[in-house]
């Protein structure tokens, strides 16, 4: 019987994987490019290899893992371990988990990615232990995760969570889904240097134009960080903007979760948190309850860039832990669901 | 031992009750207005003195009553059984369900109003048997319930589902919570008659204006609803804007919750609903990602004014029935709750 677990990271544009003891700790990882352009089959024996890279680095044999957790971009079937169209990593329809079940000889639990971050920093990071916790990521889009009691919150479309899709300004700028106003088409990083490459056009000044040209394009959020530890005034208005929006945001989930915790990650959170955290807070007050509030802690997250292999392998630990009839996200070999309907509660 | 329950629909206007028998029949009821300008206590004897009426109407004798539930404007904490600070009862910190459990000398279970139309969708109304319901209530406000696997949810704050208070057009009109742009300041009837008393200042027509005069005080959601049907174009303007905000709003907690169904109720919908599903079903679909809409039920609620005692009933049963260790909400004469944390998963 083996006692190691594996976590897999696979994004758009890396793969990052980790073998875990029974401790929890990391004692091999690997990570690499996904180079999504290979198509969905190259890619899965990508994730295979890097993930016997690391197998192979923490000195154990591929037998000895009891357990695979894997997040994905979705949308998704945790039931199934399905990707059924995630279009940053061109799957679709793609049995990710069976297929890994297969290659690894255990049972596999897939979630979306954000839920994982979320779940992780729930187990091991900002948010240990609460009752319910929200999860959002802000980078190059908005996601979101949502844990209820102990268990990641699917919801009966099974992909619950998708925070960055609310409409924030009705009538606002177009967003990449199609809708307008949403908090991602509002607040993420894109968003920003979308304003800002507006009020360039109009005349108005910013550092970022030196190295990113008028067209701003390849903009980091470490590149906002910087301009606005500088004093650039007009990052700093895009840019506490963005704040005020994703606390208006937060503040309408507090009044319809109302959850214990709020974590705060991603790479915009990362660079910016600092200067973003105030404006957020002041943001989820101006519009949630006071008793909402009472007691609501924000955190950032703590877990950084381990958060989706820690956030896997927990999540493949726990709901193994759990016995097999109450786990239909674990797929086994044959690609069969175990359990039965597919809601956790 | 007794086999009848109560439920009691508390408002800010009138107070409902009725004796239910095992079999979920109504075998006995009665309403009172509540008079919230008595104070809290003088409103408690009433609503004591008005189940009596129901109690003695069933035929039955106040010992054979197994259980009472009761919904409430709220904040409330369902595990207390105390009603916080409801404005428009003009209740503050009052331990509604003790002093139940002492008059009835049955446990009492509390829960919000509108999570006990919510659930009594779920339980005997449009939404049954759905493993995830979300529940919009429009009328003078907007109020809404989540049910998720069986159980009312209510999230760490215990006041979980006001989803009248995210905001959909950020720096929009001023809500009565104090913040600019949430839904309730968007398309509740208040709102609606705001716009078009704004519209008529302008110099713009309306039939409302006959009876109700430029100020279009004490517009009802009937008479919208007859101005609709007869073509006047303000009102039309207006529902259908209104309309469309639903939408929007219902579209993001479709993302972010993944209901199964979602039921809407109260006056305006009671009234406009006929005029406003399509609206409201295309700004989901505006919003909404496929997956998350493929299987969407969108209902209009179908227990009218009866659902509050009806949920209030059945939700008292529910909670009793599961046993005693797993109901904190259920509240006993000395005020204590049995169970422990609070949090129902």
């Amino acid at each position: 019987m083996g006692k190691y677990t594996l976590g897999i990271d696979l994004g758009g544009t890396k793969i990052n994987t980790a073998v875990f003891d029974e401790t929890e700790k990391i004692i091999g990882s690997a990570r690499t490019k996904t180079e999504v352009q290979l198509g969905q089959d190259l890619v899965f024996q990508r994730i295979v290899e890097i993930s016997r890279e690391a197998i192979s680095a923490a000195g154990i044999n591929p037998s000895e893992l009891v357990a695979v957790g894997i997040g994905s971009p979705g949308p998704l079937d945790p039931d199934t371990g399905y990707v059924i169209d995630a279009a940053n990593l061109r799957f679709k329809n793609f049995p990710l988990a069976p297929k890994l079940a297969e290659a690894f000889h255990c049972p596999v639990v897939l979630d979306n990615d954000v839920n994982v971050g979320t779940f992780a920093e729930y187990k091991a990071g900002a948010a240990q232990g609460a009752s319910v916790v929200l999860g959002m990521f802000i980078g190059t889009g908005i996601g979101g995760g949502i844990v209820i009691g102990r268990e990641i919150y699917h919801g009966f479309s099974k992909n619950a969570g998708e925070v960055g899709h609310m409409v924030i300004k009705a009538g606002g700028p177009r967003c990449g889904c199609g809708a307008r106003g949403c908090l991602e088409a509002l607040a993420s990083r894109p968003s920003m240097v979308r304003d800002l490459r507006k009020y360039v056009k109009r005349g108005r000044h910013t550092v970022l134009t030196k190295h990113a040209g008028r067209d701003l394009e390849e903009v980091t959020s470490s590149a906002l960080k910087d301009a606005y530890h500088s004093g650039d005034k007009l990052v700093r208005k895009v840019v506490d903007r963005a704040a005020r929006y994703i606390g208006l945001g937060l503040g309408g989930l507090v009044n319809v979760l109302g959850p214990e915790v709020i974590v705060l990650g991603g790479g915009v959170i990362e660079a910016l948190g600092d200067h973003m955290m105030d404006r957020i807070q002041k943001g989820i007050r101006r519009v949630a309850f006071a008793h909402a509030v009472e007691h609501l802690k924000v955190f950032k997250a703590k877990l950084g860039d381990d958060a989706g292999v820690i956030g896997a392998a927990l999540l493949a630990k726990q709901k193994l832990a759990i016995g097999s009839q109450a786990i239909p996200a674990i797929v086994n070999a044959s690609g069969q669901e175990p359990g039965a309907a597919g809601h956790q509660f």
